[in-house]
Parts: structure tokens; sequence; C-alpha cells
């Protein structure tokens, strides 16, 4: 069915570049986020059209549209977002920025590089990596993510306590607002202090305050050389309490990975490997020049020894740190392959507490799941206090077991909270986060409401997301 | 005279911290701005009153109390604003925050660090730096300035290029709104991804969004270590394209300070040393561990040496830096000392061009003002592209010179903004660079705009700062 909806659209990018066929329309209709394939509720809903735009004349042009038709307008990238980011709760048209994944200009000169939304992290770092520089958060997904869904969610990643999350390393955005206007947040250098800071403010707004259609990154040079620690812990608590002290004597990890007795087995498995059992598996890296990453290690290792462990390695050679850190990442979801029935739930996975709260945050997290039969493996950026409570759910019995993890989640985000922290570290609010948000912010989130009416006055951008 | 105002304040903080003394009044009424000097209009401002909080909840009871009877609220830490940020130009009470100068928690397990905003720059990191760690900004003025005002106006300093401006070490703040509500921006952790960044927000905002009463920064630790390598250059295009060659190597310099040929001749008395006389004389400090600095150090010698150089030293001694940074930070303000008849003007004094514009936006700086007969001497965070000239004011010729001084301060800071860049790298707009926001921003200045409407509708914060 060829409606006015497709056919407006089709006008500003021609109609190779719409759809509204319902195949289409259902395979836009989730992400990432689990949520939906429980929820009925939620599995129900479809965006109204799909528009694959490639410049940001057509993507001002589509929103221009919406917004005098007050659709909503839902901006997406590879729909990586476990946290339900980009599902069309209010229908409307979803924007996917898949096809502007240009690099515009990789500026050696200024240390900046300026990409198009829809690039792939890992397309990006390997374009840089021949000047010698990178893109450095990243994420979980950082094979198929896209950098503009990086920048509306402030993804982090194992690199974030040394390098910061993506906030860090923006420098301006393109921005087509709720209205169709284009605008810069800032004129691209590396030092500013005129005006609001709008690239801060559109970094993590999740969509809700319009659609980034190019994003100038600053640069940073890649280290010369990077040594991995690998070291097995009998006591959970105490990898907390040795990563606390490391943080504290002044040496500044490149990463500090958390891995929980569970993981040691696929771990294991994927290595061909033969660690020992243990309560934690922590990887501790550094990175500088060869001197400086073997001294930070062996700083660390004085630290370690004062703990009980049944493991320490030291690597050197880049392949093989690679293949470990392939290992950590692949831990939990190797777990996963090994039994057919469970499936990975992203629900409570995202919570952070200050760093000194990491091993009690550890201990109740796992109590809270257990006690509720729910299997969990503990991963975590444990160095930035965030961790990431990898829920199973038995998918012969998820019926009984969806509110008990819903539970669950909720307790664990609200141990967070009251532990001085948030419910969300990297993964954003969406929409399984956003009854936290009171609780977290308070009176502010008034202010962030405010500004949302300020900038998007119809409730076109994303809407639903962040707040209830 | 005890008017109905005095007692309405003196009821909040006790009329001890209350004043509407004329004198006293009249010493409110100016900053570290030069213009109010020259231009009598600015001159003739003064605040209604003057009132001297110690906590938050007096700050929100002031700010609720004004809201009410709709008059302006000025923020006003050490008055350090060379941008005129606390000059009261519609009257209003202005809220001096320099007795809520606590620090609160210094929390080593945590990496962070609780402050009032009245706390002194170097106050804060004289008591960090027995823990090993440090807050890196450090403006010019940061034996002085306070912490409140350094993130009020994202203030920058030398160690910028390595470290980041203010705005990257705040990890949370504690405001209060136009209306007298009190926010905190965000829980207090290294890592967050929910909700809009008002702490970001906030950072930069100069007054105009609300009081900031708490600042929670994150601790970096000290290097082990800094070698200085001092270098004059016998041309002053050079210099800029030897940092940009060092920049683009990969090296991270902690600091790379770039002074005029004027400036080695004061720089020499200072030191009572004897450094040939040349165009440019170069700062750059690399810091880490004893190796890592050495080994920058000599990397970067090695593109040094390409360039046609009269002077090269390297400093491995703290005192000794120590020495030759605060002859750097003198050498401008001793010239003036030198020639009686000499005032500095914080005029088109702060602008920011892409690190490869350096060398063309030195010449031309130099050009646009010797063409108008004004002294000027052109110091810089160069490793940022951020260019302070030192404008020199004949005070016995002021009238004919002030007209000039302006013309040349628009023309440089149109230049910058044509080169990309900005009119403000770290001193914020305040009311002396309001003219340049539209032209470096477009239709970004809305946006601006429409968020100060949303959370300050009576426009009572701040009024005429920033926006024209």
């Amino acid at each position: 069915v060829k409606d006015k909806l497709f056919e407006s659209l089709s006008e500003i990018v021609g109609s190779e570049n719409v759809t509204i066929d319902p195949t289409d329309l259902y395979c836009y209709s989730f992400d990432a986020f689990s949520y939906p394939f429980i929820d009925k509720k939620l599995f129900k809903f479809r965006p109204t059209a799909v528009v694959m735009p490639t410049t940001t004349e057509q993507v001002s042009k589509i929103v221009k549209f919406a917004y005098e038709n007050r659709i909503p307008v839902i901006p997406k990238g590879a729909g990586t977002s476990i946290s339900g980011g980009s599902i069309p709760t209010q229908g409307g048209i979803i924007v996917d920025l898949t096809r502007m994944n240009k690099i515009k200009k990789i500026d050696v000169e200024n240390l900046l590089v300026v990409v198009e939304p829809g690039i792939i992290d890992d397309d990006l770092n390997l374009a840089l990596k021949s000047y010698g520089f990178f893109f450095p958060p990243d994420p979980g997904s950082h094979e198929y993510c896209t950098v503009g869904g990086m920048v509306a969610n402030n993804a982090g990643g194992m690199r974030a306590i040394k390098y910061g999350a993506t906030r860090d390393h923006v420098k301006s955005l393109e921005v087509v607002l709720p209205d169709g206007r284009i605008i810069r947040t800032s004129p691209s250098v590396l030092k500013i202090s005129s005006g609001y800071s709008l690239t801060q403010l559109f970094v993590g707004s999740e969509g809700t305050l319009g659609i980034i259609t190019e994003i100038t990154l600053k640069l940073t040079p890649l280290p010369e050389h990077r040594t991995l620690v690998v070291i097995a812990f009998k006591d959970l608590e105490d990898a907390g309490r040795c990563v606390s002290e490391i943080r504290k004597s002044g040496i500044i990890p490149s990463s500090l990975e958390l891995v929980e007795r569970y993981g040691i087995k696929t771990i294991n498995e994927i290595l061909k490997g033969n660690i020992p059992e243990a309560d934690a598996l922590l990887f501790a890296e550094f990175d500088g020049s060869f001197d400086e990453a073997v001294r930070q290690a062996k700083r660390a290792e004085e630290i370690i020894k004062k703990y009980e462990i049944a493991y320490i390695r030291f690597i050197d050679d880049e392949n093989e740190i690679e293949r470990f850190f392939k290992a950590r990442q692949g831990a939990a979801i190797r777990y996963i392959k090994l039994v057919p029935e469970l499936a990975r739930i992203g629900m409570g996975e995202d919570f952070v507490v200050p760093v000194s709260a990491v091993p009690k945050a550890l201990k109740k997290a796992r109590e809270i799941f257990e006690k509720k039969g729910i299997k969990v493996m503990l991963v975590s950026h444990i160095g930035d206090g965030n961790i990431h409570p990898f829920i199973m759910i038995d998918l012969t019995k998820k019926e009984e077991q969806w509110q008990k993890i819903l539970e669950a989640a909720r307790e664990v985000n609200n141990m967070a909270i009251e532990l001085g922290g948030t419910s969300s570290g990297e993964h954003g609010v969406g929409i399984s986060r956003r009854e936290f948000l009171p609780k977290e912010y308070g009176e502010a989130v008034e202010v962030m409401k405010a500004i949302k009416r300020a900038i998007d006055p119809e409730n076109i951008m994303n809407p639903g997301k962040i707040f209830e």
C-alpha cells in the first residue's frame, strides 16, 4: 500500500529509500533490548514508515515534514541499544542513519576527525590506525554499533577508566532540530568557553532533542604498548578491594575488567586455556610507552600480591591481549550458547556505584538475583564502578521468570542509587530505566523536562524515551 | 540607609553579611575586566546590595526572595573575570560566594573531591597534594580565583592541552535554580549515561542559569616527574609550525606555551637569565614517570631541531620549572610595570583557532594590532590554538586608543571565527564577547536562549551576560 506518508517521504529521499512494507516495519520494531520478546504489550509497536536518508538536508526535510504533521521521529543506528532506545513505542518515522556512514575528514593537523553518524566504531578506528590515532570508546558492540548511537547514548566501554566515555571525545555536532532547522553545536576547536555547551547537552540525549547528522571527534594518539595482567582472585570481594586500592594508588590502568566465577569456565574454553577455578577474574591493562606500561603493571602487581590469588599472568603481545579481551567479551555470550534454553536479558544490567562500594554492590547484586532463582553472571568495568549483571533467562520458563527479573532489576538499580550511584553507566535510559530517573535526580528531572519542552515543544523527537 | 532590601537579606544571612554601603557597592561594581575604567557608560553600574551567604540554604532563600521580587542576582567569586562576567549591568543583588570556601570531602577511595564554590584553586591543590592528587586546570589567576568561577567559566590554563579544561573534571554540581529550588545535577560517580548532562550544561553557563553551591571534581594523580624544554625560535611562524608538528606526532605535552619577542626581555629580567633575543619563546612541558617525561622531551627535541632555534634548555628540577612558569606568567605584567603609562586591557584576548591555523593567526593578529598602533604581546596556550593578545593601552592617550582597541579586538575575534575558531577559549563571554556569539553559533544561539528562558523564565540570573 503506497500511502500518503510513503509518497511524501519518497519525494525527499526517493522511493527506494523509504519502506512501509510490513516485514520491514516488523524488523524495525525492536532493537537489542529483550523486553519486547517477553512483554507482549511492547511487542506490538511498529513504525509507520522507515526512511534511509543519505544527507543532512534530507534529514532536515524529513524532520520538517514530521514536525508539520506531528509525527514522531525515531533516529536509529545499528539498533544495538539494550535499553529500547529506538523502539517506536508511539509509532512514527524511523530515520535509519546507517547509510550516512562516511568519514568526511581525518584532520591530523588539528587532531580532529569528522564523521557521519552511521559509521561503525571499528571502521572508524581502522581508518584512524594508519595515522597513529584512535577513538578510544569501545562498547561491547564496537564491531557493529554506530558512532552516532555511541554519541546519543554516551557509550563507554573498557577503556573509559583512562580515556573517558564518548562524551569526552566529542568536540562539535551538526544536529537537525525537531523543527528541521540545522545547527552546529559549536566551532570545531580543541578548547572553547563561549556560550552553553550544546555539544555536551546533545551527547547522551538519546535522540530526544534532535538528530545528530555529523560528529567531530578529537583524535587520541594510539599508545605504543599495552601490558595486560590477568589475575584470578579466590574471593570476589577481594577483587573489588584490590581494584579500589589500585585506583587509590594513582596508577591509571587503561582497563580494569572483572568477570565472575561462571565466566572463567567459558573463557578457558574460548582460549583453550587453564585458568584455575576462582571467584573472580580481573583483567588489568596498562598502556603508554613500553617502559611506562610495564612499570605500571609492576606497581599494580605489588598491590595484587597482598590478596589471595589463584593465578596471575602478564601479557605483552598485542595479539594475545586481543585474544584475551575477546574471550572476556565473549564469556557471557558463550555461556548462554552452552545452555540452549538460556537467553540474555538486558535489565538492571548497567548500574554504577562509587568505586568504594563495588565489593558491597557485587555481593548484594548476587544475593538479589540468587534469592529470586535467576541465573546471573556479573561482568564489570570495575574501575569505574560500572557493573553489568548479565542476566540469563530460561526460555522454557520465561513466563514465570519475567516478573522476577523485573523485580530483581528494580532492586539492583535501587540499591545502586541508594549507594549514590546510577542505573545507567553507559547504556542509556531508553524505555527500560525511565522509572529510576526521579529517584536518581530528584527535582533535576524537572529541569531536564523543561529543556526537552523548550527544544522539542511538540514532543516529536523519540517520544517516550528517557522520561516516563 | 537601612532599606527594605537590606532588612530582607539580613533576615536570611544576618545583617553582618549584607551590605548596601556605597563604598562596598562601588567595590563590587566591577571585576578584572578593564572596559568599565574606560567606557563611562559601564562604569556607572552598581549592585543594589551585596550578600555573603555561608550555606546552600541561605543562597536558596536569597534567590527565592529575588525571584519573588524580580531582582537580578549576580553570583560572584574572586572577581577575576576579564570578560565582565560579574559586573552588575542591571543592578541587583551580588551573591559573594567567597565565604563558602570549604573542602567538604577528599574522597580518595572514589577519586572525588567535594568543595564549596568559593575555595581558591591553589588552596584546593595544596590540600590535594598530600594525597598525591591534583585538580589540573590552572588559569593565570590560580593563586586567587575560585573554583566556582572556574566552573562557571570553564577555565582552562596551561595544562588543558593534556588534562582538559575545568569541564573535563566536574562530576556533579549542586545548583540553586533561579526560583530558589536546590538540585543536584547528577549522582557523583565516575561514569554515567542517564538523562541529560545538566552538569555539563551548568559548566560554562556563567551564572546565567543558577548559582553553583557545591562542586564534585574527579581527582587526577599527580605526575611523578616533569621535564620542561624551553626553546627560542628565530621565527614566530616557525614556532607555530613546530607546535603543529609536535601535536601531529602523537606526543602529548602537559604544556605548550608561547611568549612573543617582547616577553623574552622581561622573562630574562625575572629569571636573571640570558635567553637570546628571538621572535618567540616556547615552553614545552612533558610529564609522567621520569622515563616517560624525558623520553617525550627527547622525541620533541628531534622535531624542534628541524627549525632555526637560538636557544634550547632542558629542565628537570621542579623548582626551576616553577620559576620558569612564573616568569612565563609574569612576562606581560612585568612588561607593563616597566612602562608606567601602560595598562593591560582584556579585549579580544582569548580567541582560539584550529591548531593548523596558529602560525597564520599569530601573524594576522600582530598585523591587526600594529596597523592600529596598539602595543600587544602575544602569549598563547599554543597547543590548543588558544591565543591571548595581551593588549597594552597608553593611559596618557586612552581616549584616542579606546576606539582602536575595540576595533582591533573585533577584527581578531572575527578573524578567529572565520578560521573556524571561537572568541573565547577559557575566559567566557560575559559582556565583552556577546556580539560574537551569533557569528560563532548561528541558529544554535536560539537554542541556547530557549534553554535560558526554560530554566530562568524571569531572566533574573546574571541578566545581560552571554547574550545581547
